[in-house]
């Protein structure tokens, strides 16, 4: 049997939940769970928002712990390997996408807590790919969030070589936009932090950005065709005409967070000076892999709350309330 | 005195017009135009739509000729020079973009037939920088409809890396549609072309096309996920959700014609599979240049119809009327 915690009904409570354990195929392993980050998208699930959730409903993909056991194909060497699971767990292995390395377009694709139980669990069964093992310099704690939140926010970067020589912007200063932040501040850019609380001025700069602006109209002034980049993590809806004028020529405006009604762009304003708009979305296991190095050496690290898995009511109403600084973290054995 | 014909009111035709030939700075050269092409923005300054116009307003901006007469500090082998001039006449040399040379994108940029009197006329004057040789292979009637269209069709495969491998589909099949998908052809990409014109077929598929498709349900049912790069001639308000429904993860909707409503895209749309919306603006002049040697090399070229600039009220009304296959040239010498 495994266990953990389930919301039983369209946007009801997280509640003590047992399950029969899934047997573990040939290239499974299964993961004993020690930490689980909580992101805005469990919170979608646990509403339904995205009309795909199936009740009792065990979120949680941003899931850490050690594999206790591995399936016929697997090598016995990662017995005991400390990994962490992101939004992905599965895909087929064989299409174009999976063949070239990008999983996570796969249209195959199984999420860790969609139509399957998720990381607020004792254990997770997972495919060997999807389980990515997490260097030592970063604690289990701070590595969850880097599994969902952090790759969602690095991959901008390697998609789109941003360069230590470039200005980039980053729009919203929650869970996603700290990464963020603290990416562009590792990949050397010249950073600007966009948040209606000025509130977050000192932390903004403490991680990196130069300065931390509004939305009104003294910046749209100030910062007109200013930026190289400009990365949004925002899920309201922004004034996108103005936003774009903060682009230099041939700059580009990428999307992370979902703005609820369509983006009401002019096509002149991307002709003229040839700008443009990219969704980005998060990154399949060698990224992973890769931004879990980058992070280990240059220091990126998410900013977390560890609250016992006992009170996940309580850390998902922190996240509901935009009260996270900046990522809750549920842990097993933490008190 | 210079002559020429000019629209002396909003929407008015082009009549016979005269005025005192403009004194030739040092950097400047005095081409005798030959031809000149008809641009849809042509169309667009004689009828005012975008409120920069000023009348007497001589148009004309795909402007062909010989280089009469040079500045004091232009080199004079340059008389008697072959040159073309686009949408484009000065900028200002010195602004970071012109430093690039990236001339296109300079805010003091001055368009040829925006406040000065452009091609449709005997003589023009211009900085000797943004009067381009044109390659012999080329003659001067087709060379015209290259400064505008061409390279605005061009420079997305330069700015975009757009490679044979890759799968590419213009969408609109006129003036600037024509010459994009014989770019898509010889840059070697597999190649579909949208035009709600079935009649188009043909000649779609002597430019390179594999296929001539609408924008109905087959069509986005049967190409969905196929394209790398969709470049939009088109200045229509389309479907855009299910154009991009068209795009391969990673792929990009390059817009080069300005469709008048907001695009009306959601950011999921381009959230899931990293899809790109971008904008494109002609080029620079060493764009253009290098444009001129493509085609040169490459057999590119507009398929035009040639008439004498006294005719040039009816050469309108056939770009007004969607009637130019594809590009409609004015001739001084042409009987």
């Amino acid at each position: 049997m495994n266990h953990g915690f389930a919301s039983l009904v369209q946007g009801g409570s997280c509640e003590p939940f047992h399950w029969e354990a899934r047997p573990l195929g040939s290239q499974e392993v299964r993961i004993h769970i020690t930490h689980c980050g909580i992101c805005h998208s469990d919170i979608h699930l646990i509403d339904n928002d995205w009309a795909i959730s199936q009740y009792p409903l065990v979120p949680g993909h941003e899931a850490v712990g050690v594999i206790e056991e591995v399936g016929s194909q697997v090598d016995s060497s990662r017995l005991g390997q400390r990994v962490g699971v992101g939004w992905q767990s599965q895909s087929c292995g064989i299409c174009p996408q999976c063949r070239r390395g990008h999983e996570h377009y796969c249209a195959q694709s199984e999420a860790t807590c969609v139509h399957r139980h998720g990381g607020f669990a004792r254990d997770l069964v997972v495919h060997q790919r999807f389980a990515i093992k997490i260097p030592d310099e970063i604690a289990s704690a701070e590595a969850g969030p880097l599994f969902c939140g952090g790759i969602t926010v690095y991959t901008p970067f390697k998609a789109h070589r941003i360069q230590a020589n470039q200005t980039v912007g980053i729009l919203g200063l929650g869970g996603l936009g700290h990464l963020a932040l603290q990416f562009a501040n590792a990949f050397g850019c010249q950073t600007y932090a966009f948040s209606t609380s000025e509130s977050k001025r000192e932390e903004a700069l403490r991680y990196g950005a130069v300065d931390l602006v509004g939305y009104g109209s003294s910046t749209f002034q100030k910062l007109a065709g200013h930026f190289d980049f400009l990365i949004s993590t925002v899920s309201a809806d922004l004034d996108w005409s103005q936003i774009l004028k903060l682009l230099a020529p041939e700059g580009t405006l990428i999307l992370v967070g979902a703005s609820p009604k369509p983006l009401n762009i002019q096509a002149s304003m991307l002709i003229n000076g040839a700008r443009k708009v990219a969704g980005s979305v998060i990154g399949n296991p060698m990224d992973i892999s890769e931004m879990l190095a980058f992070c280990a050496r240059s220091g990126v690290r998410p900013q977390i709350e560890v609250l016992p898995f006992a009170q996940v009511n309580q850390a998902l109403d922190k996240v509901r309330q935009n009260q996270a600084r900046y990522r809750m973290v549920l842990g097993w054995d933490v008190t």
